[in-house]
């Protein structure tokens, strides 16, 4: 078991690729094939495997998901960290905190029009902490 | 760690049991025990572990799953691939790309009401491709 | 590989922290790295990881999804276990059956917030059956 954590900050709310730098912690462990988990270790930032070719996929994703899980309902009651912390809870649950993806030919063995992605649900900027752990 | 890939052919909107194709190919890979891993290579179709008693519960799903993540959302941007497409990928993003499953006695450990489901989120017939890998 | 079963019995609708009984596991295990996953063999209850601070954090998620995942909606047809059946299939497929969590120094690699939680989704107090598989 081969083990990676890194940090990224991301700026504000939104999906970022992360993909090439998971395919790079993989490279640099010499890893050809096995099993790799990416960790996410926070409950306000999320991970999902999307469609990685048109823009406009990403954002109808933060529209959907933001009609769906909004601001300021009446029914919550954790609001001290601000009125994007409780939906950003919400969302992390709908998405994953912890993804398994194959390793084949030393890469994530992803289809033509995935992407892996780091969906950062607040406003402000943060840095997040990712945990790569590869299984061969 | 052992890979098999296998492709299903679904005849649109729903959920396929593929709970069988799964352990045919722990029994063929001839693992007692170990841990397999299930991922669908698509963003509009995805897995997930349901009831596999009842198929009510599986219409309801569909039923449930339409209401909340209409066709034809006026802030929908991504809609070039049909109507369908981009619900598709938020259903993707809310139900499972990848699975993790312990195997146990050559047979995925699934509780006495489980199965594992592709589902499709197009409305169109598709081809669909699964990597199933085994760690012992 | 390494395998524990352990079975948690709920008093109803709710998130119960079940990190310490993960982390007792893999202590027991003499595990010090490798990759955790956590499997519920059910599917009217779930697992998902949250905020293990604030308790005002559960009780939204909790009043979020009763809102989006209603009893007795009227496209629901399986309703002959209960009004809360049908909607406990749903939410378990929103949240997670599976979860994989990095091991390091023999506990679970989670955020300084994060805690696992085991989702009870029915009304009435139930024992589920959980599966830990450590490989090292």
């Amino acid at each position: 078991m081969l083990f990676k954590s890194f940090s990224y900050t991301t700026s504000g709310q939104g999906l970022y690729e992360i993909t090439a730098e998971i395919d790079n912690v993989i490279s640099n462990m010499q890893v050809s094939q096995g099993l790799c988990n990416i960790f996410i270790q926070h409950t306000s930032a999320s991970l999902t495997i999307q469609e990685n070719a048109d823009p406009t996929a990403k954002r109808d994703l933060e529209n959907w998901i933001n009609k769906f899980v909004p601001e300021n309902a009446p029914y919550y009651t954790h609001t001290a960290e601000g009125a994007d912390d409780m939906p950003s809870h919400i969302k992390s649950v709908l998405t994953n905190t912890s993804l398994v993806i194959p390793v084949i030919n030393e890469r994530l063995a992803l289809g033509t029009w995935q992407g892996v992605y780091l969906w950062e649900h607040r406003r402000m900027s943060h840095k997040r902490n990712i945990v790569v752990s590869v299984c061969e």
